[in-house]
């Protein structure tokens, strides 16, 4: 664990995160609920370990990595019905292994756009960044939606 | 197979495609040097199964898909020494499972965002295409050194 990397030290202290981000501990990872809900159900994959690439992790940690994204894919695809789930794994600005997952709606006019065009516009247009922060429910209600499904997969309900 | 699939097409006519742009072919995947070599050995894996989603190839299908990014993403980093790499799947477009591999330098003035952000400009900028699509060395290089170190991934040599 590196005591610089934000993500370290938020996976460190998972009781302090604030209830309506927090969304599923997996074994290998932890899943919390995005920023920009517009993309309503957007979550944050973080892996438990921390590294840089997925070159980093071994191949058996690597594939579970990959396995609980599946099954927090297959979630939001169940309980919102995206047009299309877009997985991007970058790391530039922090550089500990997560994946963001972001459902893509039919009625986004920019649907044929990868999300970052519209959350680069956040940087100067607060109005922007509120449009995109909003979902059409309440996160609260979006992570009881998600932790249902996710009990069902997890073979408890 | 999707017969209005342009990369079901594609991958139906592996013969037809340009030597400056076949890097490699997988059990599950193909791999392609992709048009923005500014990302210095970006490449597309593109799926040999139709599917839109992750979730529509069984289990054993996924996972070895998966692994072969990891192969692929391996060779890219092996060869190039990124500072990051960034893994992409998208579909807004082409609803055709595939991985966009970015390799990302710490050169690039924009190295903390997304690639987007910058190939989005190439709608309305031809300087800025020929920038992104200009890469340090001959695609045909830029192939043959992936293809070396795939091979040797592959214990080929």
């Amino acid at each position: 664990m590196g005591t610089d990397c934000v993500f370290c030290r938020k996976l460190a202290a998972l009781q302090t995160v604030p209830p309506d981000e927090m969304v599923w501990e997996f074994s290998h990872s932890v899943a919390f609920l995005g920023t920009w809900q517009y993309y309503h159900g957007y979550c944050l994959l973080i892996a438990r370990q921390h590294a840089t690439e997925l070159s980093g992790l071994s191949t058996m940690e690597r594939r579970r990595f990959l396995d609980e994204m599946c099954i927090l894919a297959q979630a939001i695809e169940s309980c919102f019905h995206p047009r299309k789930l877009n997985y991007e794994l970058l790391g530039n600005q922090v550089p500990h292994l997560h994946w963001h997952l972001f459902p893509r709606y039919e009625d986004d006019a920019e649907k044929g756009k990868p999300v970052w065009v519209a959350i680069d516009r956040t940087e100067q247009d607060a109005n922007e960044q509120l449009r995109l922060q909003s979902g059409p429910f309440a996160r609260s209600a979006t992570i009881e939606k998600l932790r249902g499904k996710l009990r069902e997969l997890a073979g408890e309900v």
